[in-house]
């Protein structure tokens, strides 16, 4: 299996490198290379093992690029590069030259193959928006309220398309919102979401924009990477009606994030969380989806966290 | 009023064109100019009137020359340039190129006007496709199964997103099957739809590729054209959810089309519908949806025709 990772050095990209060095094989047969595929290059070594890892900064949005860099004989492609939604959101043309136009060239580029390789597109649950019925059925319709959540949706569309016709193998996930990251505040809207965990943990200081009854739908970096896999591990058959699909999750509030915070690190950590709201951050976040039956993806064996506190205690041990 | 129609020289860009010329106002204002912009000149003298009418050949896929195009004062956009369903499903580059591409150009000129003009995007129900619930209610979700289809929900997605964010008042709206169509067969999938009523009423032989009970969600042109200019006209704040809606239509089969063309026509006219399964054509519009409650678009104001009797009569009147 040759696999190329979009956004491979970015902080899901690295994890799903790592899973697959652990694994050492997926679709049944031995991972032989590893390609990340980033607009910068790695921050930190590669994610070392048996299998030989490259990487290669290229323009996702330039066709052209996109189509030197995938190996003819490439077998799974994971689409992880995109613009997150606080930066789409501040920057229209960036979004669209990422999250659209890259997904578009790259598109074009693995049907050129004629080899119709599996293609995972990390989509998100950003595609929902508007009237919504919780929990959200696998039939809801996607009424995105952010260019982040529309170009992920157009996106979709375009892979199912490009799958159907047999261009792609495509299969793509929405992923909640995966929290705890590392590393610093990003320009996602979530960003929150993880630095009310880390921080505190770091004996620093997190600010948190939205009120406590803030509910999320949310995935620990393991339970997300295991999802990519999967998708990636699906058989082509499985998948009914659309090659899209809700990822399961876990539905809490940042109160019960918070009270997780305070099972594993106590009331001195979550001291550190100053509330400050932004009515910015709380109108985009406050018109997410917060809950699934995730019914197809249960179904199709996607995988979800037992805890937030699973995922707390994960951060704290570097898991 | 100045007024821009992409696709302005094909059928019903004139329809809509001439319609513009005999209401001359829109949106409560006196229509001043028509541009129409197309990738081939006009076939026949641009529909006269008090109007100034120009037109422009340009190609909509090319951001330059869509972005020159556009005059800086347009006040409502008509965007009915496309590749039809068969075309693109044929020819998935030309689908992508004018379908996909097309909109993100004119999308991306009409923001940097900086003047939010209106934008209304003429979608189709080949947005809906896989498992449908018949009648499809506003709340459906779209999983088009042809590249058509699929382009269209995308530049729907787009167009919503742009709208949400102010830089175009946009509308999408999804088109019935449009018939009874003039002049000659095209490459769209539905293009039977119109032959076996055009072609047996001017005493030719038509070639019916899809069995009598095939149902069909369809509009006359006359119909079709008035939708277009209602969804100019619609008051922003009537959109609700969304910008896209699904138009009112006719639910009706192949066989109540061939009785509505025997009651206007008799018998002879009948006999010239030459009944010839064509499985690639059945397996793609057997996928249509063809029933719809149209709820939202009664509410604001779209309208049906009264039967399909009278779209027949209309074509035979030349109306």
């Amino acid at each position: 299996m040759k696999v190329v990772i979009t956004g491979g050095c970015g902080f899901l990209g690295f994890r799903l490198c790592q899973r697959l060095q652990d694994a050492k094989t997926l679709r049944g047969a031995p991972v032989t290379s590893i390609l990340l595929l980033d607009a910068v290059p790695p921050a930190a070594p590669v994610p070392a093992g048996e299998v030989a890892v490259r990487h290669q900064q290229i323009d996702i949005s330039d066709a052209a690029d996109v189509a030197r860099a995938i190996p003819g004989d490439v077998d799974v492609v994971f689409h992880l590069a995109a613009v997150v939604s606080g930066h789409a959101e501040a920057d229209y043309d960036a979004g669209m030259a990422v999250n659209l136009a890259g997904t578009v060239a790259l598109l074009d580029a693995l049907r050129r193959l004629g080899t119709a390789p599996v293609l995972v597109f990390a989509s998100s649950v950003a595609v929902y928006g508007g009237e919504l019925v919780h929990p959200i059925s696998d039939g809801h319709i996607l009424t995105p309220q952010s260019s982040y959540g529309a170009q992920k949706a157009a996106g979709e569309l375009l892979v199912c398309d490009a799958s159907r016709r047999g261009f792609v193998d495509g299969r793509a996930v929405r992923l909640p919102t995966v929290t705890v990251r590392p590393g610093a505040p990003n320009k996602a809207a979530s960003s929150f979401a993880s630095s009310i965990i880390r921080e505190p943990l770091a004996g620093q200081e997190a600010v948190c924009p939205v009120g406590r009854d803030t509910r999320l739908w949310v995935s620990s970096p393991r339970a997300a990477v295991a999802n990519l896999v999967r998708a990636a591990e699906v058989p082509a058959e499985d998948w009914v009606g659309s090659r899209a699909v809700a990822l399961p999750g876990l539905s809490v509030t940042v109160g019960e994030m918070v009270e997780a915070l305070r099972g594993v690190a106590g009331d001195e950590a979550v001291g550190r969380i100053r509330w400050q709201p932004d009515e910015r951050i709380k109108g985009i976040v406050g018109g997410w989806p917060y809950d699934f039956t995730a019914a197809n993806a249960t179904a199709m064996g996607f995988v979800r966290d037992a805890s937030f506190a699973d995922a707390v205690r994960d951060f704290r041990d570097g898991l």
